[in-house]
């Protein structure tokens, strides 16, 4: 057993920290004041390797290992919460194209993903189908050397800031699950419209829908084998499940550490804040919260770079990650008193980004629902 | 005993939920995105004699009792919660005018707020005194005639929408709380500056500092004996926390309803989302909660209006209503998905709104300290 | 509105809240230790006039009102947990026969109930019929002017001190709940055999089973009418699971206040344990969630006194207040450090005896299906 | 890094699993009920190594490391909680005898121990110094050759069960924790008197006092040098800490695990309890929660085991796995029902049992104030 990170990851975490807190930290609350996709820090990020540690090296990546994949979602999120879908989505959609892809679109996208060039979203849930993902109603006709997309998708990341989305569609209506393929569409192919919300956070990230009105692709955009879409996009949540945990946690510990400076400075009645239980056990709490879902991400992760069964630790941090995050920036908030209710700190807006991700990509009782099935067993769905 | 209100509080109630769902709710989020403190509506809620409630009726009031303010805290907070500042600050304001200021005050300034013409801001806490009120640092020097007023005020609600201010200021600066002492002070006085800040929520109230630079103001201003202000303002906090309470009470309600109506509908697995145990269950608790806290509130403003002790009630109210509220309305948000993250539904505004009063008024910390110190006793305090 | 207690309900507070101090809480762990059911307890509590407080003059009782059993059940709690079902127990029975029995049995048992002279049990409860009450299986069949029952019910309080039971029983088994007849059967008939548990706690309770082989008992034995018995209890239970919240509560209270004052007197690195804020508000927020489950349980018997629904208010009152007593009491327990965790003191007995009544009479998951029933809707239950 | 644990270890753990299940368990409220020690067991665990585990290789022990001893810790505590003292206590004596006393005593008791012949209990704790162990009043006063011990400890685990106990007392009263000295006290050293609690749980533990009047010992019996006694006993603490929080952790998956088989075969309202997520998400809840404290205490192990400083995550173990652990049974046995409330079953002892690990070695605020004198720092201690 061993709990430390090599020396190489060490670094590539203090390369990481340092441009989170020069470089990203003192522009986090420009992008959401101002409504803009930094898409320059996106190539920056590029730069310093996080966008391609999914993909593999001929294709300008880094083939880097999921932990230390992990250590970017981390520390990524200590700087600019948004950011990390930088990290996240990348090695999502670095994964599945990777795994599942023809050589053509390897060639056409891997490379601009690595370095930034290009911002590739993924395009699963509709308005009626959110966690029922099965449910979906988007259909791809086959029709000689084409497929035919109609359909809408909603709550989509990156929705006007992406340059290609990977679409999942019913390719065979009868199968349920079983009948959902993947295809990588570009965003100016004809009837693709994309349009963005007005959210509460996750701002930069500009969600939104997806209209599709017989959006016609080329054959060969089909990613892996037709019907064999639901199974990619659930392996690849086992992934972005653990990664989401850690970009919230840094969120959160980033917000421990600035409230840390704030209550031994901060006095009340004479003393610091922090020699006040009341003050110093709710910090205590959450610090020690987010530590253990820390490390339940980090195993995670190296049971997925070992090939092992991760869907349940990938639920819980998941379902914990974000909500003890949220729980965490909510108190500190708090302990900050009215200063910290303006947006000249950061912590409203890190309260309001990562709600965002308590919601997307599963809800608490979907993964609650996952672990049930892995602990209880499937033959006891509560649905 | 008898838990039931009267039949005209139940007619009063009846008016102000219709009020409420009528004209308040559809506009609740425009206020929030144009940053306006509708002044007009503060009016029609003076015709409706909520602004009135604690002011006498020789000065335009209807000197209802608490009870019947808290029912007008709890509708208006279901339709729109930042206008619940009508209710909670003009009872509050109300009060300490009708209870401590000469008749010329009273004669200028009651029928003015009654009527809803005029708005009236409290000024107490300061950058380096927010828990502990007794640290403030605003000097009044009497000098002749008159008063003449220095010192910085933040966090202070309606600041830039406000025509007077009450403030808090320290007259003989050796007696700590009591050497304070509290004066009215018209909006245009020279050497008063207001600005607002750009706040997480709460945005229709305006919240902001009050800048005092040698403020002369005449002598008569003074409310009630000289160094007595803490005591009227601790008074005072003892009804304001009840109110509170209660608005935020009224909100996570109405974020309730819309919720379950959400979840009878809305579909997941070929079921609504009602029937799964891990969405009602969620349900159940916060209404619960909510249901046990509003009781506690309006016990406490019987209290009141009986003249028996009730600050230990009441500091429980100001601790677990918002709490329990922001909690509530937290999980709506979940519940309803990502269309509740976006601002067309009012839940994320709602989580803004309330989290504004889980600061303002006394923290969760301080509120305890008020109950340990009724049950456990004074000489047991943590500070 | 009126929160207080008439001068009446006051004083019989005042006398019970002596008796429990003086006489039942000295001797509360003794019962605990030697496995009694002190009889002699019930007949002096009925000589206090607790055991007939629901039944009517004519039969020896007071007609007191639901609200003054609540007070009965809160200071009994304070003394002697066990001793509450002489408060509870009686209620529901004294209901039961006074509401729906013929005047036979009203008579022969409600005179003895009153004066403590007798004990009845009430036996619902099966090995495969817990929540499920319309799914018991215990057969009541008509033959002449006898009934025959048939079955073996579990769970069941004072199983073994018990002078009678009321038996539920299925005389319809086609029909479901709409099926079920209760009948009141002397603890000597034939064919019926008691046997009891060895329990965590509520030793003196004496719960256990009862099992009725071809137990013949006159039809006049019957209570109300044929296969009507389900609604009858179903009312009951809505009274005695707001009388349990009063009995944990009165228990958990009695605790903080032995509590309260260890942690005056205990010190830990120079400084009484009171002025931690780790430890002063847990205690604070424990005293505050007791103090409204409390308020709820008097507001839901107010309720039913006045003939007005509050199926939601007990179901409520039955799940938080055996839950938030158990949680205060361990905290007490722990509070109080090692000495607490030894039998010299109550707090472990508490701990075991109330943790018997988050069971008994509806699960947690049974009363939040109550409640949901009526916030959600019944078209929405969940099974 | 690696979070798998080596063949030896796996080995190791299927060994201790099946002899917990088919030895351990089968007996494991047997000893409760009869309250008695079983010594016999002792020694089966000494021939299964696990006594000797932090005990070189030529005092009969097998120089394991802390990671083995908590797979020891986790699985005894499937089988009798009780037992797994002889993991802890051992491990911890182990390690202060190894590290700091003289070769004669590491000859004496060190094979004994290993075997499991011997049973050493630790007495630190006083009627007046429990969480503040530097405020301990036990004298040893030199005295030529020898050393005469006064003074009173409660709390005593194996109070009248072991041969001996390492002894913590003052030898310098001016120095505070830098005047403590540890001493090994063979049982019936003349003076010493062990008595025993009636105690809630832990009942084959035999908790008790010592009383200590003018017990003579030979110099030699002092452990390490005079005045650090302190240091020793908390440096052996860090690991006791991480040690209980997987015993507990033992015992609540054991609880879970039977729980999960309840509740598929258990029906109400026609499908098993498992299909309800009210009753799914709580066996989730605390499972995920245990999972996480339980690599928390591996990763703390493996930090000790690595000479990295572990005192936070220690003491995060020693509050959050008892918490978790009794929240987990407490839970279980709700789920099932009155038939968990009798002594039939072992989860009501397992309730009573692991309280007694809530209080002992450290209370939830003790471990929060060492993580918080960590993370923000010695300047800001609450005391």
């Amino acid at each position: 057993m061993n709990f430390s990170f090599t020396e190489e990851q060490e670094y590539f975490r203090k390369i990481l920290k340092e441009f989170a807190k020069d470089e990203l930290l003192p522009q986090y609350t420009k992008w959401d004041r101002e409504g803009i996709t930094p898409k320059h820090l996106w190539r920056k990020l590029g730069q310093l390797g996080v966008n391609g540690l999914r993909i593999p090296a001929e294709y300008g990546g880094s083939s880097a290992d999921c932990l230390t994949t992990g250590i970017a979602a981390e520390e990524i999120g200590r700087g600019d919460f948004n950011l990390t879908y930088a990290v996240m989505l990348n090695a999502l959609i670095g994964e599945i194209i990777t795994k599942h892809a023809n050589e053509n679109i390897r060639a056409e996208w891997l490379p601009k993903i690595a370095s930034g060039e290009a911002i590739i979203g993924i395009a699963i849930t509709e308005p009626s189908a959110g966690t029922d993902a099965g449910g979906i109603q988007t259909t791809a006709k086959r029709s000689g050397d084409t497929y035919v997309l109609n359909g809408e998708k909603s709550g989509i990341s990156v929705a006007t800031a992406a340059d290609a989305f990977i679409i999942f569609a019913k390719t065979n209506p009868q199968l349920g699950n079983r009948g959902i393929s993947a295809f990588i569409v570009s965003k100016d192919t004809p009837g693709l419209e994309c349009t963005s919300y007005e959210d509460m956070g996750n701002v930069s990230i500009g969600r939104g829908s997806l209209y599709l009105q017989d959006v016609e692709i080329h054959a060969d955009h089909l990613i892996g084998q037709e019907n064999e879409g639901f199974a990619q996009v659930m392996n690849g949540f086992d992934l972005s499940r653990l990664l989401i945990g850690l970009q919230c946690a840094g969120a959160a510990f980033q917000s421990l550490d600035e409230t840390i400076e704030h209550v031994k400075i901060r006095k009340s009645f004479g003393k610091p804040l922090a020699v006040y239980q009341g003050v110093s056990f709710p910090i205590v709490t959450h610090y020690t919260q987010l530590e253990m879902v820390k490390w339940q991400a980090y195993r995670g992760l190296w049971l997925r770079d070992h090939g092992q069964k991760h869907s349940k630790e990938s639920a819980s941090v998941k379902w914990l990650g974000p909500k003890y995050s949220q729980e965490a920036i909510h108190e500190c908030l708090l302990l900050n008193g009215h200063y910290a209710y303006t947006k000249e700190m950061p912590l409203e807006q890190r309260l309001r980004d990562v709600i965002g991700l308590e919601i997307g990509d599963g809800t608490a009782q979907a993964n609650q629902m996952v672990i049930a099935k892995d602990i209880i067993g499937r033959d006891f769905r509560s649905y």
